[in-house]
């Protein structure tokens, strides 16, 4: 961020073009080993999404995703405000399955019904699991046999690489999919995603696009910067590395208390099963969101850890945990 | 149709404002008695539900259906084309319920989630079931308490309120909606559906919006003059009740060979569960559709019969079936 | 139409797919020499114009088009509701010129600017004028060097293509286009668009669109039947003829009396300037549309002929004129 | 922007809520005497207009606009992109007239063309002209008349309001519009555009309309921290009095050489007309655009001076511009 302040008074190229964004976009297309990749710098994650779909998809093309997709949930109907359905699947453990993805297509035969076109993915998912290279590749491999685009919504992909369970390089990612965007402001960066765009036929006019969504920062070094400083030296891991570190521990801390999860510990996110009485006075102290009921007298909640969460954070709430439970 | 012969060198308004669509449109408000009904004549279902749900709704706004609704499954999508999201909750026996509209209301608690405005039903529903009107009541209070339109689609509605257990009249469902439209196609009528607004909030400027999406006839008789005489001397509802009747044969016919069927028979849709290789023998001679997987070894296959049907294309269809169980 | 009665009773494909809607297909092909030509049927002008032009551009293109173009005017806005500008141009005549396209092309020279990427004309044009086929000659052969698709709304195709002053077959027409539309509303049928592709990409899933837009007529014969009788004999252009004919005839008598007009007279669509206290009068009697003012006690008006204005009413029109002149 | 960096590590709320949001809009409110307008902060210029544009009209509702607005011209397509016709008028030096407005709404007369339901203006304008308040106050009465919401694009609000040709407060201003924006990206900020609404009905909702779109900012406190600092001392106008003296002094330097301008100087965007030569001389060693050719042998350029443009760059400038005149 001093970053900023420093090129504050510099002259530089307006819309995205400016050295820092330039120079960003080279160390990405480095790590992900993609010298031919587009990356564009946009503000926030749902841009990033509408974005790319809206600009992949046909008018009477769909995207596929699990039922806790973020686009199918959490974000405004953004997707069907451009124009276009999402097919539902169940997730298994936040993820989506080629037998599901195989479903939707045979389901959807005939001009009556959406044709769909590109399978969206969130990794690390929204229950805070994550895909293992040999689940990526055979959905990968289905996609590129069926006409489907693969997008993977990487708003946690930073968690996602360091997770203790992860057996993928950001170069193997890049290489299954079409396009994805890299995760900023959920990572560290004060605002900022990273779309990259590894398809060739999907590249052209993006900057278009950008534009007409409302999208293009005029000042694009903010964004640019951002990245360019996370992905010096692993800042971007490190951070990332911090916040998983940090959800073992809570998820540590409450499993000696006794309470299970719905899911696996993966990433930064965990979804312990609490009591109701218990939530509602925790509710009162943290800040944290109920995910679903579990039974009648307890509930999943969802907790998330960040790069900035220090580890007397985690104690307090487990301190707090235990004289409540 | 003698009578479109008869008028098509008259000199008539255009655009729906003919002498025939102004008659037919007030025997309509007779029918339902609702003398201040607004009534539209359009060429389609489809078209009836993406008009009257994108005039009505607000870009952030959502329609709520059942995961069988014909906006949901079989219109390749028009309502997300004109930006909204279809909030779908399961049906129970091809219908919705007050339960599942509340669950969608709760769940869609903040502005990162669409704002649910509407409840969709079909009647009769796409798995050929009724509504009561005890049923209608509940889900017509609950919307008004809640902000929610209620909208009807009626491509079978003839069926539905000739059907033998059904226990409204025109009116009293009229009385409980927003809006509605009455399907022609579907029962006798070469191309038309009636589209009736009853909420005076949401009258004005239809015709803006059906110019718009292309719906408007310059020729608007073509579809005024059908519905002029199919609601004469009852010829509307004759025709469904023979619908009806047809299918009540039909399903009596696979009944006594002893099969099963997904629902109860309530209208001119039946689905019964057949073995697959008998599927596959009667599919080759009749025209239908398989409706979903039943077991291993069976379907469920939709049957449906029109005002066109006669008698001994029943006993036809029964008389193979006997052949070749 | 009598056809279509005959027809009611038979069991037939839906959606366009009939024996009908196939042969007229068959005859349409034959008579534009383009046997590998789709052909669609549908039932407006807007709905072909709308269908056609979101379904062959991305989301960032637009449509080149003269100011007075039914698209930019009389259209509702139906264009920029399904997502695209038009780049407005001054008409010459109601034509667009190589020039006027150049400068679009010109002037949206960056991401900050849509893309245009077709022009889009009508022939005959709103103000009843036509294209040598030296003009469009020059505009198909500019769109192709410049990446832009050539469309024609035909809503008027017959008087054009009939006028005395005409010098294209439709074969020479279909020729230099991507696709156009082949009007039957205006031109004797009750309903009834043939939609013409010739541009193999462009062809993919156009029916998709078609139901998406609400546009699949489910008893497709509808609009088939027509464009079979009206193929059949020259029907087509014998009443385009005598559109055409009246018009001349009508215009001889106004011009008889002294009056100017806006354009030359070249189909069924003249602009007489008259005097407006004339206008006053005349408006009582017989329906127009005022088009324009001219000065500032004159304005000029719009008298369209059609393939069932008889002589007769020529004649009534003309003698008015002449007694209160 | 020191501010952001001390923040980085507070846990804030999250989505435009934080503290530091909350601060500016109350300053903001003060500044415009609105004590009741919603404010919320955006990422950029486009972004702002789409969203309020969007947000308050109904599907068949169109804008006024001149010919050189920026929505309507750089912006690739966004309103349209949203589905709503702009309706073109021509600018009288930058500016929207009421009779301009008038005659759209005329033309617009019946359910075949667009409702026009708002007027579209910026000030200063896409030419650096300013509205007088005699004028707005006339365009804002006449709006009020005639059922048009008014909204004005203040990218450029604070050069506008500190001309010295201006002559109305921001608290005037505010009191003529439905809605404005407030732009921080031209005037000092990284990024960053205040949308006021201050007509209670085009009120609700509107954060569902932000996340929709996009435009929801994970962390709104890097567009709320910087309108805190804008608005703290004067800062903004004292910014763009300085964006303006700089445009004065360049223009100065510019007529004493005598060339002529295409409009009156009356904030920091001047347009000189140019010998052709002289233009393609001054490119290569400084940033501009040209605006349109003039004649035949010389053309308007556009010059912006901004808040960081130092005497010395205008001093260089016009240096060079003697040396080659």
């Amino acid at each position: 961020m001093e970053k900023l302040i420093e090129t504050n008074f510099e002259q530089l190229e307006g819309y995205g073009l400016d050295k820092y964004s330039v120079e960003a976009a080279g160390k990405i297309r480095e790590l992900i080993e993609k010298p031919d990749a587009d990356i564009h710098f946009v503000s926030g994650g749902t841009q990033a999404n509408l974005l790319f779909i809206s600009h992949a998809l046909r008018p009477y093309e769909s995207v596929i995703a699990v039922d806790t997709g973020h686009i199918n949930v959490h974000e405004t109907g953004s997707i069907e405000a451009v124009g276009h359905k999402i097919n539902v699947v169940p997730n298994i453990d936040g993820k989506i399955t080629v037998e599901n993805i195989a479903k939707v297509l045979e389901f959807n035969a005939d001009e009556h019904m959406v044709l769909p076109r590109m399978v969206y993915i969130s990794n690390s998912t929204e229950l805070g699991t994550i895909y293992t290279k040999k689940e990526l590749e055979a959905i990968s491999e289905f996609c590129k046999k069926n006409n489907l685009y693969l997008f993977v919504d990487g708003a946690r992909i930073g968690v996602a690489l360091t997770s203790e369970y992860n057996d993928m390089s950001f170069a193997d990612l890049a290489s299954m999919v079409d396009a994805m965007y890299i995760g900023g402001t959920k990572n560290g960066a004060l605002l900022g995603e990273a779309i990259v765009i590894t398809n060739d036929e999907l590249k052209s006019y993006f900057r278009h696009s950008i534009k007409q969504k409302g999208a293009l920062l005029a000042k694009g070094r903010v964004a640019g910067i951002q990245f360019l400083e996370l992905f010096k030296d692993d800042l971007y891991f490190s951070l990332a590395r911090h916040s998983n570190n940090t959800a073992k521990l809570l998820a540590l801390g409450i499993e000696k208390l006794g309470y299970k999860f719905k899911t696996n510990i993966r990433t930064n996110q965990i979804f312990p099963i609490l009591p109701d009485r218990i939530i509602e006075k925790l509710i009162s102290k943290f800040e944290f969101y109920v995910w679903e009921r579990y039974d009648e007298t307890s509930s999943v909640v969802r907790l998330v850890t960040s790069w900035a969460t220090p580890k007397s954070a985690v104690d307090e709430f487990i301190e707090y945990l235990e004289l409540i439970s």
